[in-house]
């Protein structure tokens, strides 16, 4: 229905499966994945524009200052962000994009984007979570009850979300995804322009015209 | 996911095929279509319970004094209403309910229940819904621009509505209408035990209860 594209964020928490939801879903299914920008070094293998947008400092603290970023934070001395051009490129385009992001940025992005459909992915329950993040196997026990202290935190922030995603069976948990996205085609939000011209014309037709 | 039914309520222009949707959707899918309760007489082939609850004035207005009704209204001296009782029982039960009712008492519905699903149905454009009447052969062109003069009002309350339901073809209005009532299980607003579940479930793991 409308031609417009939606915006989906996607968070959870660390050790839901967010990441192989993502690459599961844009596998099977064509959705942008929004494009961070970074100045943090490219790791071997990382393409400028594929990855990231791989920036000097200079040139991130610009982007902050001219508005440039839909949102943006520091971590361990390198700064991460949404480029908000690419991204109002794409929808404008028609194209469904996705953004993977943490929840304050979730937040912000709704801030930006009223229309944006907020994702909360978790695993069936905690117990999973826990073996998900021991399963692993590259984490120590400290860092995974920091993690699940972390989750903890996370967890209120929940109900601001729209959607919340279990992640049990990864196809199921695509298809799912792929369903609360298409829906929002459907959203009165997202066909404001279909109401418009629907109203017009019933009201041509009211006064005689057709 | 959510437990708990989800209650729709399916309003759009008369000639929209909402009657055509809903008995294709029922034969298919396992919703329960809420029976109304009127003070007009059965017609030939009509079974109380079944297409209607036929009740006596004094009944209906006793029930409207008791707040047993979600939403009523009076038509050509008839009353016509939804009894509150029969629908929070089937969602209690964890079925998906339908009400298939006009514009005001779906904005009733929303007050009792605010996270009831709206939905409003419309054919792709105007000229269709004309000849969508008209092709009904059965009524007057009088009775038609009437019609079309309702359906002008109508259309300023679409904004009021969740989703948008084009009927264009039935097999896929059917699927989308069902998809749409499914994504609702998702939605936070359904899943507030879930959430409050693995709150606790992090809170007690933090605490080193588990």
């Amino acid at each position: 229905m409308s031609k417009k594209g939606v915006l989906t964020v996607v968070s959870g928490f660390s050790g839901a499966g967010k990441g192989t939801l993502m690459k599961a879903l844009l596998k099977k299914y064509d959705y942008e994945l929004s494009i961070s920008a970074t100045t943090r070094s490219p790791r071997e293998g990382e393409e400028h524009g594929r990855e990231y947008f791989f920036l000097t400092r200079e040139e991130f603290e610009s982007m902050i200052e001219t508005g440039k970023l839909i949102e943006w934070a520091e971590y361990v001395g390198n700064y991460y962000g949404t480029p908000k051009e690419y991204v109002e490129q794409r929808l404008n385009e028609g194209k469904d994009v996705i953004l993977e992001i943490e929840i304050q940025g979730a937040l912000k992005v709704r801030e930006i984007f009223p229309d944006a459909l907020l994702l909360f992915v978790t695993p069936p329950n905690i117990t999973e979570l826990k073996s998900r993040l021991v399963g692993r196997g590259t984490e120590s026990m400290e860092t995974i009850m920091k993690r699940l202290a972390r989750a903890s935190e996370e967890a209120n922030f929940m109900e601001h979300y729209d959607y919340i995603i279990v992640n049990d069976d990864l196809d199921e948990c695509v298809e799912t995804t792929h369903q609360v996205i298409m829906n929002e085609h459907y959203k009165v939000s997202q066909n404001k322009n279909f109401i418009e011209a629907i109203t017009a014309e019933l009201k041509a037709m009211k006064e005689g015209a057709i």
